[in-house]
């Protein structure tokens, strides 16, 4: 059965690429899924073809029960939030995909496990000019768009601000006022993970292999195994219970060719990493259930149960506000919604300036990597050859010239290569956390449009009173969440802002100092040819 | 009256660029001489019309008196060479060109005066890809070639091989064997000048004007204003006198454009600077009168009888090999032969050396000067932009970072100035020595074909002497003349190997200076950049 997809932003082909051109809302048929490079091969109503960024489709994933029409209710992982909804507490409505979760971990598809494009290292794949990620504008915030899709356009803001704040105290999230404003409780042992030993595993007598990681926290100590497609679970988890409230960032992308080659390897553990590092930095992620489970299970039957026990959560989406406990006073929808609007023009400003310096980095890091070493190499190249013509004069006298320009020549030659090589020492972890905070950024605009919902709906409480809606307690109750919500976005405005300065601090001065290396390793390897000429 | 040009090399048009195909000996009509680059627009004789380089074609001087046909008479200024040929010793049959340069100076066309190219340096017009100058694979021995027309396709080198010593031995050129071979007699006091002050002048009550620059040789320590025609006057002259075996370097290029301009004028006293530079250091030509009137002329009177008197000048071409007395044993057509294969070997591979330095050094300048600054530009600002963003953050304590932030942006701006100022730092005085020396080289080609045509001449003796042509003592003189030459080309490519150790010595180590400066100039901003931010 042919594959179909939705569109999810309009997209216009350039002319001459082999590119498809399609609008938002339109159902395309999936041709190819491998082509790489981050992009799909897909065919129009029309008949059409051509390739499409896979950021800018989503694929319908049809339910063999309900047959094969895309409808609300097929949309993937996000549809577990409906049990909790309007829609009635059907635990077993859960659907297709999850069923799947569900079976024996090697029932797993194995077709999405271990495949992501590999980001902006692989020059051939990623240009910021024509490729397929550098127009994915809105790449990051796709998952969450779709988990959020029941909450905005599905039930009403007032299931959760009118629902029954939940029973068990275990998880409630105290915000505190802290010198800064709301704050998080912080653990008062921060948790941390270290992923080493990636090892290429098989099953089915090695007709299927996969890479295991190997985890371990500093809570315990005990190393865990996990696949990528754990990871993935993982990220869907978070998703679902805390995307409303919290940024949680995307997974290392997909990489469809090469994914037992050691470099790959090496940078997708490297970017696992920083994920996991990132999240052990989170309160609220790092405490939760789900994620405690990630890092310590101690065999597979707690992972297994505690899998299914997490898929079966009904504390997830806005009902995460529920559990907030602010400690400052409370506040009106008037004011959350200016905090909002604060909080969304600085979101957006820093992700213009976080994809200014991603794109201007990946230019840079081209000529780098291209024609800069290659013109120091001709440079090179011709020191050393007229060095050679030189030796051929035979006019006497003139070896210490010919040796010194040989030097230089190498010395130029040398120095392609460590330009060549310089991105990866320095540009690469530049790029590395700002793709990580336009990650983060990316979920912000879902975020505010949570609370933007809830303001709206808030305004109109006293309609909603004087037609007999609701009643005069609900609408205190009301009142009371939206300030809840807003101390929660404080606080974790206040986290993204302590993080942010902690990383960009970090990464900058990493940048310079290695920048710093390289150019006096440069000046210090001419100085040294410079010195092998003979003064006049 | 139509101007005539001959073209004197195949140019093929590229397409889409204004161009036409030309065909070597083909005549074209001269539409435009001042669209400058290097091109000249022409009309061929089927209509069609076009840009073709400046060099590939020679305008032809049609003499008022002997009516509008092109013939062998109408070469320029090196038809003055036939005077002293077998056609007679007639010394009133020199061409129409140099009637002018006898009249008064202010009679000599100024449409040839202070116009070039102006090389490299203008990226806009020279590009060594598609600019007119980078096809000009002949362009420096252009002019040789002419002034040798007469005696390559002219009189035999029998003319020079059989002529009377001259009588005058104040003129005599003596080779000495010195630690390196043959050597001219060097002059215990060597010649130098130095060009100052270039003035802009006008006459016709201000109708036409033009610069005039202060030449104070060491010498006389007396200043003498030069304009940059009577510099092309004196190239003529010594392209005439001195051609057949010396390389004279060519003037800096024409510029048809902003002549009056500061960095223009700056850069052609630079050029000429180097140019009478080189010229003073050569021992043969420094001792010259006519580049001895050129340095040392009194008043106008001296300077225009010395000129009158340098045109009439019959010790030109190869005559100049009559004055040549070597030390060593007299060698025979083998001997020279060999050495020329061995000299023609050692250019040829030098200009293939010298050209991709230049070619590789023209791409970098334009990197440095384009793309990369702006790069550096654009990462200056991002960091700026982020910086800016963070700022506005309303979160406390950031100051640190912002301020850290905003002065590593403007490191990176400040780099992208130096990054773009750099080449006219160094790698300007290492293309500006390996366009000399192209120049020097483009110059021994025709050296070399001189002494190859009386070599095949020589081989023949044998034969003329049977033919009762020739007799023993023409034979006996023929062999002695060769082996002057011989000399003189071995002492002149001496002179040329000592002053390429000196020239390359002197520019590889500027350039390696500078080029260290400039990295540990950028290495220290960088530093200080990293400074600013807080350690962790």
């Amino acid at each position: 059965m042919a594959v179909k997809a939705q569109v999810l932003y309009d997209f216009t082909a350039e002319p001459g690429n082999n590119e498809l051109s399609v609008r938002e809302g339109e159902t395309v048929t999936v041709l190819d899924q491998t082509v790489g490079g981050g992009w799909i091969a897909a065919q129009n109503s029309g008949g059409q073809t051509g390739l499409v960024p896979e950021g800018y489709i989503q694929v319908i994933r049809v339910s063999n029960v309900s047959g094969g029409e895309w409808g609300e209710d097929s949309w993937g992982g996000g549809g577990s939030y409906t049990r909790n909804t309007t829609e009635g507490q059907n635990s077993q409505g859960h659907t297709n995909t999850q069923q799947a979760y569900d079976d024996d971990d090697d029932e797993w598809d194995d077709n999405w496990d271990d495949q992501s494009v590999s980001g902006y290292r692989d020059s051939n794949q990623v240009d910021e000019e024509g490729g397929a990620s550098g127009r994915l504008a809105h790449g990051s915030t796709m998952k969450i768009s779709l988990n959020k899709f029941p909450f905005s356009k599905g039930p009403n803001p007032e299931v959760f601000l009118l629902a029954k704040p939940p029973t068990n105290s275990r998880d409630r999230l105290p915000v505190y006022m802290g010198e800064v404003g709301a704050v998080w409780l912080y653990p008062s042992s921060p948790v941390d993970c270290v992923i080493t030993d990636p090892k290429k595993e098989s099953k089915l007598y090695g007709l299927k292999s996969f890479i295991e990681y190997q985890l371990t926290p500093n809570s315990t100590n005990r190393p865990v195994n996990h696949r990528y497609k754990h990871f993935d679970w993982l990220y869907e988890r978070l998703l679902e219970k805390f995307g409303s409230a919290l940024p949680i960032p995307s997974l290392p992308d997909k990489q469809v060719t090469g994914r037992f080659e050691e470099d790959f390897i090496r940078s997708r553990m490297e970017r696992l990493q920083a994920w996991m590092s990132r999240l052990c930095r989170h309160p609220v992620v790092s405490q939760s259930d789900v994620f405690q489970l990630f890092l310590t299970y101690r065999d597979e039957k707690e992972w297994k149960m505690g899998k299914r026990k997490a898929e079966k959560d009904e504390m997830v989406g806005p009902m995460m506000f529920s559990l907030v406990e602010p400690e400052g006073p409370e506040l009106d929808a008037a004011e959350v919604e200016r905090r909002c609007e604060q909080y969304s023009r600085f979101t957006k400003l820093m992700d213009d300036g976080v994809r200014e310096l991603l794109n201007v980095g990946h230019t840079h890091w081209k000529r780098c990597t291209g024609p800069l070493p290659k013109e120091y190499k001709r440079i090179g190249q011709a020191f050393g050859n007229l060095s050679t013509v030189f030796n051929s004069s035979k006019y006497p006298g003139e070896e210490t010239l010919t040796e010194a320009l040989t030097a230089a020549g190498k010395t130029y030659e040398e120095i392609a290569q460590i330009v060549a090589q310089q991105p990866q020492e320095d540009l690469h972890f530049l790029l590395e956390t700002n793709s990580e905070y336009k990650s983060l950024l990316g979920c912000f605009p879902e975020i505010i449009a949570v609370h933007k919902a809830a303001v709206e709906k808030v305004k109109e409480a006293d309609r909603l009173v004087s037609a007999g809606k609701i009643n005069n307690n609900d609408r205190k109750c009301m009142n009371q969440r939206i300030s809840c919500m807003s101390y929660s976005l404080q606080a974790e405005m206040n986290h993204f802002h302590s993080n942010r300065i902690y990383d960009y601090n970090r990464v900058m001065q990493l940048y310079l100092e290695r920048q710093v290396t390289f150019y006096q390793q440069i000046a210090d390897k001419l100085r040294a040819a410079l010195n092998q000429f003979s003064t006049l």
